[in-house]
């Protein structure tokens, strides 16, 4: 019912716009009536031959813009299949970053054949953003920004602007002003320029700013956590001399700053952090097994454990039934205290001693919960075995073992930090090998002590 | 090491800047050599006293940016002991909306000497955002915006534009031109009305748009869902007669997308969704105990299927020693289904036919990938335990529960939507105790069956 009403909320807003639109289309006898979001949805639905000729028939500028919002390996498929007329022609139309994300994902013959029937500079831009890494912010810059010489006037940059907008700059927002060398030395919103009096010199206008930049090799989602703390919506991507290559901007990263977060979420129990419901089935099995493998032999050890007690459990077969409820209760304790932990990983950074501090918050969480369903425990096990002796040995084991699930819980992220690996990757299955272990020793080795 | 260097690159990005504006300070004899979210965090690790006599004594248009920047709570605490004088002050320099989820913090009777110190429209604009839910457009949303009547021309509006710059608005990228009845009926950017001609009338400039809006009480993540799907930088909110009412930014929904992705794993496990490190421990005690006592009674349902078959144990004391390892390995095969699931729902829509293909397409994979796990565990069993007929007990369970984790890890989530129940919450919890419970009782029951 929910999922529903959900989808029809969804549907409404969209359809209010959709249907303005057709209504105007009808009048104006256009094609475009879709948003290109909407459009690459639309796109996505179709048969490859019904692709095709959607693209063939529609305006190359709209056929860029749906194609953009297109997955980058489908866009790269749909343009491998169409005329290479018509797939330069597409490609002109769409902004660089865009254009050279999706002919990334083209066959580099193919990709040779496109490149050669371009004009020659874009063709250059291309293979130049190509060579960017897609993960840093090189990778994702967009070039068409508007470039102010520090040497303009307020009038002469507007009248540059205003002449200069015919070709569409994607980032219309800003401009950015350079030195002779290229060098980045301010940015000014179009309303500042708009403000300035006419006389004054660019470089009067910039005097008291600091800029914020990052370098073309800088990860995307340290690009992406530097423009969420400050709130930007574009951010310049300079070279290591400080020359202005090219702009990140919001939208860019709206989609890494969600991918990153649920990032962690896969990484935590062994998916492939990219892995959605379109992967094929194959490449997620190839991607999960390895960890499917360590988990076998972390579980391997735990199982070691109950079996250098196995004579115990041969005299008291009701240990076996208690053991894993143990494990299991420390092992959601530990979940909760990693998932905290990798969040905060993933959004902030994080002072060595705050981080310990968090470490120690979760202890003291740990200990209280761990405390009350001892507590909880202890009646159940005396009241379902009669014996009160048993209750205290699963009380203790239940405490112990909550304790170790949520100390192991948060300090697995940092100790992972702090050797180099990814916090969250695997974390999950290191934490459960943990607390399982430790629940089955602990808990056999005080029955093994004072039951048997 | 890796965490070392990470912060290093941090702290050079901010120190670039910090160090160009303190010499540019240095020279002009300013303080305000912070930019607003890192004068928070300076703010936050100070002593409340310190807190004070800073933002006594800086500029109140610094102090208000710095206040937005703040932990809304903090933000509230501060505002109280400050000076009412100082606070209206302060207050007065923030943007509305800003100022609204301040105030929101502060006590009652401390509000309303502080709005009844303010300018009389201010205040009532600062109750009217006040009465808007937190969670809701309006609750999020700028009202400081351009808004131009429709029957302006072109160069009217950029005259009433440059006039009204003075007030600093904040959402100074686009215009929104309106009917008499205040009604929303198009959006041009500053270069849209830079780029017409200077007759033409707003009305005529904004014919063939469809003006995607958001209605005032839409929930904020559908907001920042619409934004992030059509890469808006602003999203108009109106109210139920499509009047406008303010914008919702790029900006405000950062923050959102990122808290919802990583919402659902820690609500996959039954911690607090909006816990940090920072939430005091008691509070998460108490928003996760429920949960674990949850967990206690799911696991207690898997012990009962053990004690099912307590004689089994008691003849064969081995059988506990590799019955966690079954339950473990289909635990974490589910838990991969389970987060690609919940990515899945948290960023897209998803027809009932897609999301049931993707349960079959991790069962797919559970097949497989159990098949696999059931060979290396067959062998590992019969090397050990010299019994061919205990590894093929053991590889059946282990391949039966992989497959019932992969289908229960994909389902559970949608099951759960289409009851109307938030699809991540507690999800993990329940398939443990699905995996546990179903891997006992094919482990226990197939070698009660074959084995003894």
């Amino acid at each position: 019912m929910a999922m529903q009403e959900e989808k029809e909320r969804e549907k409404s807003i969209v359809d209010s716009a959709a249907s303005d639109t057709s209504l105007q289309n009808a009048v104006q006898g256009e094609t475009d009536f879709f948003h290109p979001a909407d459009m690459a949805d639309h796109l996505e639905n179709l048969s490859p031959q019904e692709q095709l000729s959607v693209l063939e028939n529609m305006p190359a500028e709209d056929a860029a813009e749906a194609l953009a919002e297109l997955d980058e390996d489908l866009a790269g498929d749909v343009l491998e299949r169409l005329k290479p007329e018509r797939a330069t022609e597409i490609l002109s139309e769409m902004s660089p970053d865009d254009a050279a994300d999706v002919l990334d994902e083209v066959q580099q013959e193919h990709r040779n054949v496109l490149l050669s029937r371009m004009d020659e500079e874009d063709a250059e831009e291309l293979r130049r953003l190509m060579s960017f890494d897609a993960d840093t912010a090189g990778g994702i810059m967009n070039t068409e920004i508007i470039r102010l010489r520090e040497t303009l006037t307020a009038d002469e940059a507007i009248l540059e602007i205003r002449h200069g907008m015919e070709e569409d700059r994607e980032v219309a927002y800003y401009a950015y002003v350079v030195d002779r060398k290229d060098i980045l030395t301010g940015v000014l919103s179009l309303r500042d320029l708009m403000l300035s009096r006419p006389g004054t010199m660019l470089r009067d206008a910039i005097v008291d700013q600091d800029v914020i930049t990052v370098r073309y090799d800088t990860d995307r989602e340290e690009v992406a956590r530097v423009m969420s703390r400050y709130n930007f919506m574009a951010l310049p991507v300079v070279d290591y001399e400080g020359r202005l290559l090219g702009v990140a901007t919001y939208d860019d990263i709206m989609d890494i700053i969600q991918d990153e977060a649920s990032e962690d979420m896969l990484g935590m129990v062994g998916a492939g952090q990219d892995e959605t419901v379109d992967t094929p089935w194959r490449d997620s099995v190839r991607m999960r097994l390895p960890w499917l493998v360590v988990n076998m032999a972390t579980s391997a050890l735990s199982a070691f454990v109950v079996y250098l007690f196995e004579g115990a459990i041969a005299d008291m077969a009701l240990l076996a039934v208690l053991m894993p409820m143990v494990a299991n209760q420390a092992g959601n304790t530990g979940q909760q205290a990693l998932a905290v932990m990798i969040r905060q990983l993933a959004t902030e950074r994080f002072e060595t001693r705050k981080a310990w501090c968090a470490v120690l918050r979760e202890g003291k969480i740990g200990l209280f919960a761990g405390f009350i369903m001892a507590m909880i425990a202890c009646v159940g096990v005396c009241v379902f075995s009669s014996s009160f002796s048993l209750g205290l040995v699963m009380s203790a084991a239940l405490l112990g073992d909550m304790l170790l699930g949520a100390l192991a819980g948060s300090a697995i992220p940092l100790i992972f930090r702090a050797i180099g690996r990814d916090p969250a990757q695997a974390s999950s299955i290191f934490l459960t090998a943990l607390t399982d272990s430790g629940g089955f020793f602990i808990f056999l080795g005080l029955a093994s002590a004072f039951l048997l």
